[in-house]
């Protein structure tokens, strides 16, 4: 049996070592897309798309992202159609982030499918792990929102601005706060 | 009668959709004038002032915003004499926002005046709408703080680091938390 | 008996006027080095540590601090040997930050040193003051936490995403929250 590389642990949540050339070249080459979407202008618009479509794992037809965007890798994330990312959105993509339709995100949301260990021994020998991020259809995301690895959400959903999203949420319930709890039942 | 615009709709709180073509042209002016502030260097100060009172509704003489600064449209925006924003401040003015005298603010402050609506089906119709933030005089917004959609502020109010402003506060008060609350009586 | 300079009131923790004419040099000095940091790519390296070691007061060997990099003064910020911090930190460095060895920085993190008068007559004075962070071996700092002027975070410890640390930390303990809590007792 072939020993797993680096890359299909980090994207299966085991530990690994990000330091690993295969993955410093994938994150080079996101890097050098994303500049070049962060430099764009507002009117390169089919260029916009084109960048995202080359750097993403898969979206629909339309998609909008506001510059400044920043991510890890780009092939973890899949969006449906119908996605607008407001500017500074933050995607940790170690492992998949997977984004139903007609979902919106707010200004200056982070989303991390990346941690490490709670073992200072184990974190010093620097070995991460990630944890993916599934989220549903027609879902908005406030501003400067939160959502923590493993985490899924539901359809529908609403995540207040501010929000620190540390557990899973529901089908058609708001949450907000810090840690985030249903705030409309 | 004439049929309102949609920014007369978006300025008083009505439904409108963002992608009417004067709003468009709207945030493409304070585009090109952000992008002239957040390249402008620290010796340039009269421009910055200068591009500044042409970005904003209104302000008084004193006033310095520290670069990277973001908005939408800027003509909501109106700010009193002796307004300091530190880096990385971000107002959403699709509604009004209005701020006292000396009033300061520290880095990585969100105000947000827009919304979208709760109903996924008229979320995904495009429709949002706004409500106007004031803020009084002698206000202190702490780093990071978000101050959401209709939020009041009262003279001498201090806002906490990392504060999420969801109601009103009273003058002469300490809020903090998420969602913020009074901590000082 | 000299007076006191408005950097030696800085650094002590007194009032003092960031308008000073010495602090707006050191600011610009450290300002010109962010810039040249944060343009800098990612093929060098050995610039980039050489750039940190000049701007920080002091280092251990192994460093390293992702683009885009923030700071007020530079020198008043002491990391250990392995310190990675990772894109958007911010550390408003007016007092002390003493940072231990093998400590690691997620996205989007701000320590802040500096405050302001409660008093608002005081405040408008242009009188502001600081307190010294103080951050012990082998912390791990989640993404978009906050750390407060003042705050000494133990061995070992680790700051939930979105957390805001308000109180010392204890070592070997998760916090996480707004306020920050212990999580893991």
């Amino acid at each position: 049996m072939e020993p797993r590389t680096e890359k299909e642990k980090m994207r299966s949540g085991e530990l690994y070592h990000a330091s690993d050339s295969q993955l410093a070249l994938d994150r080079q080459n996101a890097s050098r897309l994303l500049r070049l979407y962060n430099q764009s202008l507002e009117s390169e618009n089919d260029r916009r798309t084109a960048l995202l479509k080359e750097l993403f794992g898969s979206t629909g037809a339309r998609l909008y992202v506001q510059p400044t965007f920043r991510c890890d890798y780009g092939y973890n994330i899949h969006v449906g159609d119908g996605f607008y990312a407001n500017f500074d959105c933050v995607i940790i993509d170690v492992c998949e982030v997977r984004i139903g339709d007609n979902c919106l995100i707010s200004p200056g949301v982070h989303i991390y499918t990346a941690s490490l260990p709670l073992d200072p021994v184990v974190r010093a020998s620097g070995a991460e792990f990630g944890r993916p991020v599934t989220i549903g259809n027609d879902v908005w995301i406030g501003g400067r929102a939160i959502i923590n690895p493993g985490v899924t959400i539901g359809d529908n959903a609403v995540i207040a601005s501010g929000a620190v999203v540390t557990k899973d949420v529901p089908d058609n319930v708001i949450v907000g706060g810090n840690p985030a709890k249903i705030m409309n039942t």
